[in-house]
C-alpha cells in the first residue's frame, strides 16, 4: 500500500500527488510498474483540468501498457475500483492489478465542490427543485435519528471529538488538531443540527494497492498479506423522498450482510473498522447498519467509548473522513491502506493501533446517502 | 442485448434513453431488474447534468439495490464497463450482471463537446499548450499514413461511403443517408486532411448487455448464446510527443495479440469486426493494427472492398461511429450489441448480415488517439 499526505496539496498537480502513493505501493509489492497488467483509478475527476485521469495518472507513474479504467461510484468510487481489479484477478485473467485512489478536489472554489458533489445524488429531483446538498441530506438524516432515538448533538460531537484526536495522530491527516465537545457546538451551523465540526473537510489526497493472487503472493514472497475475503455491494434509490425512513442507510445494511454472508463472519469477529464518516451523524448510523451494535444503539456507543482504540470495536482510528479528510475517489482505497497496516500492527505512534484478535478489519464506504454502498472484509 | 436509436435525442433524458436499450435486453435474458446483482455503466458524462449517472440510471430502469459502477476509459468506457462485468461474473462473484453505455452529448454546445473530448487526452500538455482537439490529433495520423504509405484523401472518402452505405440500411443510425466520395471531398476541412465527412458526428444513445455464467445461461435456456471469448487491453502515452510514429495505435497492437491469444484465433478466423472509426482514418489504421492486412496495406483493403460485408472481412457494417454514430461511453457496449446480432446471423436487412464461417467477431474500441485500447472477441 502506499498513501499521500492528505490535505491542501496545491504543492502538487494531481499525478505527482498520485505517484506520491503508486511509488511506496508498487516498491512494497516487490512488482515494478512495468509489471502491473492493469490499473483501476477509482475518482470522482469533476474538479481537475483532466476530467479523464487514468491515462494521465498511470503515464506519470510508469505504468503505459496496462489496461486502464477509471471507476465511479460517487464517494465509493475507491470501493468500487478495488472490486474491478479484485474481480479481474480473481477470474484468473491476471495474477496483479494496481488500485488507485486519487482525487484534487480543493483547486475549485467550495460552492462548486458543494454542486458537483451534491450532482452525487439525483442532481434534477432534489438539488434543482428542493436545492439539497449534501450537509442537507445528511441533516435530514440527523433530525430524524435525534427525534426517534434521543440522539443529541453532543453525541454527533463525540463522533468528531474522537476522529480529530486519531486524526492529530496521524501525519498523513489533513485536520492535525485536537477539538472539544465546545468548539464543535459552538462552530456555525451549516444545516441544523449539523455544524463546521460535524462535516468532514474538502481534500486532496491519493492511496494505492497491489493486488495479487495466492500464487504472485507466494512467489513475490510477501510476509504476512492481507486478503480480500469479501466484498459486499448494493445501491439504493437516488429520489430521497421515497426512502422509507431516514435514520439509517439501507445499502449499507445490505452491502454489509452479503460482506458477513461472503466471508462467514459475524459483526462481532471485526477487529477494527473504518466507517463513511462524511457528516458526524454518518458514523453513528454507520455503528447500527454494520450491525456493531442493535438500531438506536449508535450513540450509547460513542458515548461510553466503545469505538475508541481501546473499545470494543475500533472505528477510524486513522481520523476518519471527518479528520483524515475525505479526497472523494481516493477514500475507499485510504481505508483499505489504513486497514492493511492496523492488520499487519505496525501503525505508527503505538497508540493508534488496534489490538487483534482476530486479524480481521472492515471498509464501509458509500456514495451519495447510500445511494452506493460497499463494504469490504481484509484478514490476514 | 438492447440497443436504442441513436442520434438526437431531445426527445429524452438520460434515464429513458438509456431505458430504450435496458429494457429489452433483460427482456430478451429472461431476467427481471430485480435478479440483476450488478451494473457496470460505460458512460464520460461530462456533458450531462447528471454527471455521475449509474444510480440515476439505475433507479429509472428498476435496479436499485444492485452493486453499481460507473466504468470510464474515455472513448473505451463501454469496453471497460464491459471488462468489469465479465471479470465479475468470470470470478465466481455473480451469476449474471448487466453491461450499459449511456450518453447525451447533444444537448451542450459543438465547442464544448470537443473540449470535454479534448481533455480524454493529456489536457494540459497537448490540448491548452498546443491547442490540439482530436480532429487535430487524427489529422497528424492521417498526414503520415498518407506521407509514408500513400494513402490518399480518396481512399479515406471510400471508408464514409462505406459506412453511411451501411448504416443507411441500420434503422438505428444517427446518419441514414448514403454519400459520394465527391461529397466527402467537397466538404468542409475540420483539420487537413480531415473533411466534415471523414469525422464521426456527436451523437446521443443507449445500448445494453445482459452476461451470464455458463450455469445461468443453461438455467436460463438460452438459445444458441454468444460467449465473451477474451478481452484484450492495453493503453499507451497520452504525449503525443513521445509516440514512436503516427501511422498506428500502439495500444490497438498489443490489445488485439492479447486477445487473439487469449482466444486462440488468428485474425483470418474473424468472420465480422467493428473498429474505432471516430475518423475515417482510424480505420485504415485499425484493419492494419488488428493484423487483418499488412501494415500500409489498409488503404487497399477499402478500394478492393475486402470489409465490405461480401468481402474477405466486414468491418463496420453497422455504419461504424462514423454513420451509426458515436456516443462515447456507449460505443463499446453498442459495438458488442451488434455483433451479438450477426453472430445470431438475425440483421435485417438481410443485406446487412455479414457471412459465418468460423461464428466468431472482434470489437476494437480506443480512448483517444490509443490512449486507452480494448478488444473483444465473440464467439457462438
Amino acid at each position: 500500500m502506499g498513501h499521500s499526505r492528505f490535505g491542501d496539496r496545491s504543492d502538487v498537480n494531481l499525478s505527482e500527488l498520485t505517484f506520491e502513493a503508486v511509488q511506496p505501493s508498487l516498491e512494497e509489492s516487490g512488482l515494478t510498474a512495468k509489471e502491473i497488467p492493469y490499473v483501476a483509478v477509482g475518482s470522482m475527476g469533476v474538479w481537475s483540468e483532466e476530467p479523464l485521469p487514468a491515462v494521465v495518472i498511470a503515464e506519470y507513474c510508469g505504468l503505459t501498457g496496462a489496461g486502464l479504467v477509471r471507476c465511479e461510484a460517487a464517494c465509493a468510487s475507491g470501493s468500487a475500483a478495488a472490486f474491478t481489479a479484485y474481480s479481474a484477478i480473481a477470474s484468473g485473467q491476471m495474477e496483479s492489478a494496481l488500485v488507485v485512489g486519487a482525487e484534487k478536489m480543493r483547486q475549485i472554489d467550495t460552492p462548486t465542490v458543494l454542486e458537483m458533489i451534491g450532482r452525487a445524488g439525483y442532481y434534477l429531483w432534489e438539488f434543482e427543485n428542493f436545492g439539497m446538498t449534501f450537509p442537507a441530506y445528511y441533516a435530514v438524516h440527523a433530525v430524524q435519528h435525534m427525534e426517534k432515538y434521543g440522539t443529541t448533538e453532543e453525541d454527533l460531537a463525540l463522533v468528531a471529538v474522537k476522529n480529530h484526536r486519531y486524526g492529530a495522530m496521524n501525519p498523513l491527516s489533513h485536520l492535525q488538531h485536537e477539538i472539544t465537545v465546545e468548539k464543535v457546538l459552538g462552530s456555525s451551523v451549516i444545516a441544523w443540527p449539523l455544524k463546521l465540526y460535524d462535516c468532514c473537510p474538502i481534500t486532496d489526497g491519493a492511496a494505492a494497492l497491489v493486488l495479487a493472487s495466492e500464487e504472485k503472493v507466494k512467489e513475490l514472497g510477501v510476509e504476512a498479506p492481507v486478503w480480500i475475503e469479501a466484498i459486499g455491494y448494493s445501491s439504493d434509490t437516488a429520489n430521497l423522498s421515497k426512502r422509507e425512513n431516514y435514520v439509517g442507510l439501507e445499502a449499507s445494511v445490505r452491502a454489509s450482510r452479503m460482506a458477513y454472508k461472503l466471508a462467514g463472519i459475524s459483526p462481532k469477529d471485526v477487529d477494527v473498522a473504518t466507517v463513511h464518516d462524511c457528516f458526524t451523524i454518518a458514523e453513528i448510523m454507520a455503528y447500527e447498519d454494520l450491525g456493531f451494535c442493535e438500531k438506536g444503539e449508535g450513540a450509547r456507543m460513542i458515548r461510553e467509548g466503545e469505538t475508541e482504540v481501546d473499545g470494543r470495536i475500533p472505528v477510524n482510528i486513522d481520523g476518519g473522513l471527518k479528520a483524515k479528510g475525505h479526497p472523494i475517489g481516493t477514500t475507499g482505497v485510504s481505508m483499505l491502506a489504513e486497514l492493511t497496516k492496523q492488520l499487519r500492527e505496525e501503525v505508527k505512534p503505538r497508540r493508534r493501533q488496534a489490538p487483534m484478535k482476530n486479524y480481521t478489519a472492515l471498509a464501509h464506504n458509500t456514495g451519495g446517502t447510500g445511494h452506493y454502498g460497499y463494504v469490504t472484509i481484509l484478514r490476514r
